[in-house]
This record gives C-alpha cells, structure tokens and sequence, in this order.
C-alpha cells in the first residue's frame, strides 16, 4: 500500500482527524504504524490490538452512515526522538445532530519509523460532563 | 526529593503498582517525572495535567481510605530509546469488597531522565464488562 509520508507527528495528526472526519477508512489506516503493538480504543470500549482488529472496529464506525466531525483542543504534547505523545481534547459532533457531546479525552501516540511519523496507539475516553472540571490545572502546548 | 532510580519501563511500572497497592502517595509520586507534560486521567475523570494537580487526584484517592489491590495484565509494549509505551488491563479490587469489577484499560507512558525511567502519562478509562469482547485480537508482550 503506497503510505503518505507523515514528516512530523503533528503531520500523522491532523491525516488522522481528516480522514475521521472525511470517513475515509483507507486514509485513516494510512496513519497507522505497520507494528504489532498498534493499540486502539474506542470510548467506552474494548481493546483492540494489530492493524486488521483496528481497521475492522473503524470500518463498523464508518459504516453506521454517521457523518462526524471531529476537532481537538488543549494539546499536551512530548517530541522524543522516534516516539511522541499529544494528550488532546476530543470534539465530536454528528452531523444533522445538534446534541453537544461532552468532549473525549484522547492519548494518542505516533513512533518514527522509514515513512515518517505514524501512530502506535489511539485511546480515547469518556470524561466527566462537567464546565471546569474537565481540564485541571493548566494545559498547555510545547512542541 | 530522593528519587528512587528506574532502569527500565518496566521497573518504573512495577512501583507505579506497588504504590498504588500500598495507598503510598511519594512513592507513588517518585514514579512521575517532573515534566510540565504529564498526563493523568482517572476512569471516567477529568484530564489533570502537571505534578500538583496529579498528587492532588491521588492524594485524594487514597484519603478516601479505601485500600486497593492493583494488578496488571495483557500488556503491550512498545520501546523507543527515549520514550517506551506500555498497554495493560488494569484490575483493581476494593479490601473488603468482594465485587469483581471489569478491568481497566489504561495506557502508560515512560520517559528516561536523568533520573532513568519515569511515568510520562497514565491513562485510565473504563471499559465494556463483556467476557471475550474486551481484548479483540490477540494481545502479545514484546520487550
């Protein structure tokens, strides 16, 4: 599969958040590190481990019909050299839906390796609904 | 502070769950690397960003007196040179209660200092109590 080079993990990032948003599953497994120790959760949900259970549980996802559109806020990120985590508020809403969904507290993880940044691991969860209590302390960016 | 050296992840790990066990608030705190970037979300809770705000998550914890019984399992682990990333399912027993509460899936994060290995970020949710739906695929440990 020809692999769009991602030179940064801020680069796999936003593929990812695109691709979610588009519903493209091929793009979004595109982001993915080619590594046995891929790990995916979804809120709530159970884990999936490797790239074929991983695509499976988006391709449900997408298949619902449910348009999302998906944003982040609040980027908690640390560069290594060949790994890098962003700690990021979730946005999601579904269109045609006007609910506002309380945002989703997401750990995503990307390692360095021949086609660029791509990600180990997506956990997402449920977090509290509550104004002011969700981010403690102060978050903040640093690349 | 006198931090106790960690070698490895793993070390790290071993007395992240070891405090944990103990109700052990600085040895627990010994394990988090003091970086303006860490990351603790508990299951359900909030994201706490930072060294104060976390101490304060698990300081209020354990004033609850409640005393846990932490084990880990399934991991999956994936090291870089500077930075390692551990999966595990998180099982937690109450003493005294005799309910079998469903794992946790919690993502661990390590970084190496100064000081050797230290916890980057601990990422908690809960997850669905079904036999044979929470691991999808098959989980592996590679070291």
């Amino acid at each position: 599969m020809d692999k769009p080079p991602f030179p940064t993990p801020d680069d796999a990032e936003r593929a990812f958040y695109e691709a979610f948003t588009r519903g493209d599953l091929d793009a979004l497994m595109a982001v993915w590190a080619e590594d046995e120790e891929t790990v995916c959760v979804h809120p709530g949900g159970s884990r999936f481990t490797g790239l074929a259970a991983i695509r499976e549980s988006w391709k449900q996802l997408f298949e619902t019909g449910m348009k999302f559109i998906v944003r982040t806020s609040h980027p908690v990120k640390n560069h290594a050299m060949l790994m890098a985590v962003h700690s990021v508020l979730q946005h999601i809403t579904v269109e045609g839906d006007d609910t506002i969904a309380p945002p989703l507290i997401t750990t995503n993880i990307y390692i360095r390796g021949a086609q660029g940044w791509q990600m180990l691991v997506h956990h997402t969860s449920p977090s509290p609904d509550t104004d002011g209590l969700l981010l403690q302390d102060s978050p903040r960016t640093v690349h």
